[in-house]
């Protein structure tokens, strides 16, 4: 089950060339297939260099436009050659005068943003661009922001738990993203973020003061050097998570804005799309501020996600697997289900808001 | 769905050896497993060469005889020893006097011709050797004929619609079967075949006027030489295709038969064997005439089927994907459907026509 | 369907280590997943030794425990941290002061015995010790038992009819286990066991008199030299199969115990584990005693077996695609049925008392 209203992100902009190579030569860019919420699509850049989302199937008889080629704007079907324009509509038939009507392609919305690519999967008269969320590229000039990606075989749904609730920062992370020690590890587990549900979205804030850096930070600073940690996440519908990420050196007070001097000052932004019930694609990135960054710290920071994610890949898909053997499993909620379940619970009022509108069409 | 009553090709007959040793050395060509249109089979020859195929399913619990040994005319199941016919009456249970009659193995009638080896999957009593496809084979004394095979993950119907329409040649393969410019890519996207409708087959017959040589031919021909090509097509179920293809230096006309010299006179034999709804075995040969041969033709021929089945393959895996995925979606038919329609009409004729006989013997 | 009230194999002693590791990093030993019919387990041993099975799967969300941690007599899980004691009983969930009663993990009853570790997979106060097999370990002290293990997908049903009838030594495993020559083939099909059924086992007992050594020995003694061969089975519920095989100088006598020298005193302990209904552990083990062992011995028993169980899956796995295939399919028996008839009967009356059972508790 999919929103189908919603933007998913389809990776970022350097992905997608100007290259006018064909698809069976499979050149790296220049028609790029993705799986996205169940529908397969193929993603090309006009000479403009404007994006274009067609679905990936031929109305003929299905072939994948992913294996055709670029042809000005639009893009030829390499099978029986039939061309079809960024407007999805066939204008070439080889050998035939006349094109049905009925020989055009679905056409996505597609958005550039902050070095992203977000593709509208539902109706594109509703298609709005101010609900793309906010993020850091790699293109900011005020950002060293670098990026990355994994493929992981779970449900998107575990994706969207994992990433509501930090606190397994103190687990499967303690020797990546969490923290070296027990006592700052009982701290993270102690979180009581501030909670604020948007129409589509949830932003997550806390502090985490007077505690050393995160563990794969830690052979940077002096030892014993304490530290307030400052998140600040927006998750958003289906699933993208931006965290601003600031570290002071800690003030000693327990309440309020750090006043320490900011010693990191990061954005994170993180794309989970899934491509079907069983599998998504996860695209993030990291970086410092140029004004305080030192010296390879947003490889640092990127390279991390690489090793953290690969912890929650293990876990995630083991759960997957398991979740699909019993699924009528009896499942016991815990305080950390705090966050997860107010974002399932969004997710799911979307998912029902769709399916009462489909009825109501249908009916 | 396949037809029953038909014959199915297994390979050329150089596949199957008169090796003795058992199935669980797995010496090529002893004891050869296939899968053809769902059923498992075993073929061997027997020690005068007569080939032999039974069901690979011992009668006792469904062991591999593909996994036994040869013995005589027969064949040795080697889990408990059970040893059958080629009759596929068991005629010894070691440790036991008498023998079920029920201990046989189903028996397929096999034929080899044209160094073709075919098996009907049928009711034997209705297996009619006329109903075997005309080819030219590699021992042929006229023609030189270079065989090889490919495995294709694709539902059959998908390679019937391929070779039933040759104007793909103008797109998938350009490169390699097809032309290397586009007003000869034009001019056989416009071809008007005639179409010949048989009981058990189509004939296809068609000229392609003064255009240059097949892309993959064109650095053996002076630049700007012309020629007319010459198709002559027999497909026949439920998947022989087997084409005579000249091509004459051009005499300048526009209709009737070819009278300029003789280029290149060859055969290609090809068939296409469903091993079950989502897989095929393709055999495919090509050949040229000795009289008319240069140094190495043959071997290119058939080289540059292996090139051009690569990208259908990769075309028609994408589309049996697709096709499973979206099985009702609304396909929109072109001109190009003509003889894939013809074809897929015939062999949905023979589906419904055993259909109706097994209802009648059932009530 | 499997017997759940049952001690299932879950491998050598030696396979469970003392180390601390969490699971995350993979340490062989310290956290072991197995699946069980159809239950995925995770073993380990508290700091005693003692082992602990419980299933693996967090109660929280699913998460595979055995990618969590050790800590003292318990486990935590590394995706929230929750802490289970050896008793199943959640004992801390970080962040959060009470602990839901519900918060618990099966734990499964476990027995070492012989070096195997047996996990009953049922009703925990149905557990009883005794009905253990018997087995010869490798710690054994007169006795050099070697051990090895298999993975084959397959049903377990198969492995039960494979190991019920040993008829199938004289074509499978002819230059393995079996006999160099037709007539010791032969009479390797004659056999006449003595069967003894009891509750939960079958024991099965039977000569072989005046042959030559198995073919996987024969270069161990001179050509000619005949033996008489004693087998004595027990073979119990689901899946334990224990020989004690022994050869003697032959005694020219067709009847009653074997009065020549002992040459090859051994006992082979064998233990198949169902996965799931596709596929199995097999755990086995062979050796001599140390009284009339010669060099070497031992390691040749336990290595032949290797290479006669490879023949055995592969004769297995294809059985079991053919029968998933056509599970309706008609076998025809034969006599060397009785002893997989035997046993799949016993698997069988005890699967229908625990059907009859959990429908009585039901109702």
């Amino acid at each position: 089950m999919f929103v189908k209203n919603a933007w998913y992100n389809a990776g970022w902009d350097y992905m997608f060339t100007q290259s006018q190579k064909n698809g069976l030569s499979q050149e790296k860019g220049a028609l790029v297939a993705r799986k996205i919420a169940g529908e397969r699509v193929v993603l090309y850049r006009k000479p403009t260099g404007q994006l274009v989302v067609l679905e990936d199937r031929c109305p003929h008889r299905q072939a994948a436009l992913s294996l055709g080629q670029k042809e000005g704007d639009g893009i030829r079907c390499l099978y029986h050659g039939m061309r079809f324009g960024a407007d999805g509509k066939c204008n070439e038939i080889p050998g035939q005068e006349t094109i049905p009507e009925r020989a055009c392609v679905r056409v996505f919305p597609v958005v550039e943003k902050d070095n992203w690519v977000w593709v509208w999967m539902g109706d594109p008269a509703k298609a709005d661009e101010k609900l793309i969320p906010h993020a850091v590229g790699p293109s900011d000039p005020d950002w060293n922001v670098k990026t990355s990606q994994m493929h992981v075989k779970a449900n998107y749904r575990l994706e969207i738990a994992n990433l509501a609730d930090l606190t397994h920062l103190a687990w499967i992370h303690r020797d990546t993203l969490g923290a070296p020690d027990l006592t700052t590890r009982d701290r993270y587990t102690h979180i009581k973020p501030k909670f604020t549900m948007l129409s589509h979205a949830m932003r997550t804030e806390y502090y985490v003061r007077s505690v050393p850096i995160n563990s794969f930070l830690s052979h940077l600073f002096p030892p014993g050097m304490l530290f307030d940690l400052e998140f600040d996440i927006m998750h958003t519908l289906p699933c993208t998570w931006v965290l601003h990420f600031r570290a002071f050196v800690a003030d000693g007070k327990d309440e309020g804005a750090p006043t320490g001097q900011l010693v990191a000052d990061t954005w994170t932004s993180q794309a989970v799309t899934p491509c079907d019930e069983d599998e998504v694609d996860y695209y993030y990135s990291w970086g410092a501020s140029k004004v305080c960054e030192f010296a390879g710290l947003s490889q640092l920071l990127c390279d991390n996600l690489d090793d953290a994610f690969t912890e929650d890949r293990h876990v995630l898909e083991a759960q997957h697997v398991r979740m699909k053997e019993k699924p009528n499993f009896p499942m016991v909620d815990i305080i950390h289900d705090a966050g997860p379940g107010k974002m399932l619970w969004l997710l799911d009022k979307h998912l029902k808001g769709e399916a009462k509108e489909a009825a109501t069409v249908t009916a």
